[in-house]
C-alpha cells in the first residue's frame, strides 16, 4: 500500500543528499543550514546508541545523523507543537518510524518524561541568540527557533546531563560569542568538554561557529581542531566543506 | 657614572628588538620565546595604568610591554630568588628602576603584600603544565618555570581577580588543552573572559597557544579572534608574524 504523507501550501520537500531522504520545510519558519550539516559530521554515533536531539525543529539533525549511523533509535523533542508535526510527516515520508520519533516536549519537562541516564547521545543545535537580544519582526515560530525564548541554554544542558549516562556525549553547534556560558555551564553540569572545533567564513574572519562535544563525568583537558574554513578567498568552497557534504553520498 | 651590571658565565643577553632594550637569560633555564612577544602584542595598556606580572621569570613581559606602552609602573613578581635578581639587573641594565620593579614574591602571598584593587591591568605567561605531568629530568628552576608546581592556574587567576580594580584586566597565554579550566576559573572570580585568540602552528594543524582576556565584572560574551597562524605552508613565518614582530621596531 503505498503511503501517503501531505505536504502543505507553505511547505517544500527538499534532497538531504544522503540515502536519497527527504526533509519536509517551511521556509517562511525555518530551513537547515550548514550549521545542522557540521553538527551531523562532528557528532559520533555507535550502532547501539539511543540519541535524542534537543529543539530538533525539521528533524533534520536525526534524519542525517539516522542516515549515516543506522543506530538503535533517535528521539528528536521540540517545544512546537506544529514543527513536530511536520518534522513526523519527515519521519514517514522516509519511512523511518521505526528508528527515529518526534515528540512534543518542553525541554525543561524532561526529567519528568525520562529516566536519567537513558541516553548515549544527545545532540542540539540550539536558539543561537540570548534572551530577546536583537529581536526584530519575526513570525513566532522563527522566533522561538532562533532566541532563547522557550528555554536557555542552561536549560538544555542541565536536562543534557541528566539525560546521559556515565561517558554519555553532548555534540552542540553555537555562536562564539556564547563560548563561555557553554563552557562554565558544561562543566557545571559534569559535562566535561572535550573536543571543539571554530568555524570561520574565511581565513583572517572571526568564527561564526563553534562545535562542542562534552563527555559526562570525563577528566578535564580539551583537544582544539585545527580551525574549519566555510570559503576560500575567491568564495568558492574548501576542500574540507566539500568533504564534509561529500561524504554525507558517499557513506 | 657609568652603571655595571653583572652578567654570569651561564648567562647571556639579548636584544628584545625594542627600543634597544636587553634582557639577561639563563640558557640553561629558559629563554623567552614567542608566547612573550604574543602576549605583549595582545595585551592593551593604557599610559596611566599600573601593571603586574605574575611569574615574571626574566622579566621579558613588563621589559617588552614598557617598552611599547610606558605606562605608570609595572611590577614584575616571581617565587624564584634568583630569576628575580636576574630579572632586576635586565631592569637596571636598560635604566628601567624607576618604571619597572621585580620583587620575590609567592603568587598565594599577593593578598598580603596588595590591597585589592590596586592594579589596573595583569599579565601572566604562567608554567603550561598541570601538577607534575610530564614531568622529566629537569633542573628545578626549569621545572618550577614549566609546571604548576608552586601555584596552579586557580592560583594566578583568583589573586590576579583580587589585584585587579572594576574593569581591570587579565592578559594570559596558555595551553589550549586548559581553555576548560581558564574560562571556568575566570568566569568563577568574575574575570570574564571577553576576548581570545587562537595560535596555530600553520594551517590545518590544531592550536599550540591561546590568548584570553578577562575583564573584571564585565557582562558576558567573548569575542573570538580570527585564527593566527605562526609559519605558511613553505615553513616561513606568516605576515602576522612578521607585524608582531616588526612593530616591536617601528613603535
Amino acid at each position: 500500500m503505498k503511503k501517503i504523507v501531505k505536504v502543505h501550501g507553505n511547505e517544500r520537500v527538499d534532497f538531504i543528499q544522503r540515502k536519497g531522504y527527504k526533509i519536509i520545510q517551511n521556509p517562511e519558519v525555518f530551513c537547515f543550514g550548514i550549521d545542522a550539516v557540521l553538527l551531523a559530521d562532528f557528532a559520533k554515533v555507535k550502532k547501539k546508541d539511543r540519541v535524542l536531539d534537543i529543539g530538533t525543529g525539521t528533524g533534520i539533525i536525526p534524519i542525517l545523523m539516522y542516515a549515516r549511523y543506522e543506530n538503535e533509535s533517535y528521539v528528536g523533542i521540540d517545544i512546537q507543537e506544529d514543527m513536530v508535526e511536520m518534522a513526523s510527516r519527515s519521519v514517514s515520508m522516509n519511512n523511518l518510524e521505526n528508528h527515529i520519533e518526534m515528540k512534543h516536549m518542553d525541554v525543561k519537562d524532561i526529567s519528568n518524561k525520562y529516566e536519567s541516564g537513558s541516553f548515549d547521545v544527545v545532540t542540539s543545535n540550539p536558539p543561537y541568540m540570548k534572551g530577546k537580544a536583537g529581536l526584530v519582526n519575526e513570525n513566532e515560530s522563527k522566533m522561538i527557533s532562533r532566541h532563547e525564548i522557550k528555554c536557555s541554554l542552561e536549560d538544555i544542558i542541565k536536562n543534557a546531563a541528566y539525560l546521559l549516562k556515565d561517558r554519555g556525549k553532548l555534540y552542540m553547534i553555537h555562536r562564539p560569542n556564547r563560548l563561555v556560558d557553554i563552557i562554565y555551564l558544561m562543566r557545571k553540569y559534569r559535562l566535561e568538554p572535550k573536543r571543539m572545533q571554530m568555524i570561520h567564513p574565511k581565513e583572517g574572519k572571526s568564527p561564526t561557529m563553534v562545535l562542542i562535544e562534552g563527555i559526562k563525568y570525563a577528566n578535564p583537558e580539551i583537544i582544539v581542531e585545527p580551525a574549519l574554513y566555510v570559503y576560500n578567498k575567491d568564495g568558492s568552497y574548501t576542500d574540507e566543506i566539500y568533504q564534509i557534504y561529500g561524504s554525507e553520498e558517499e557513506d
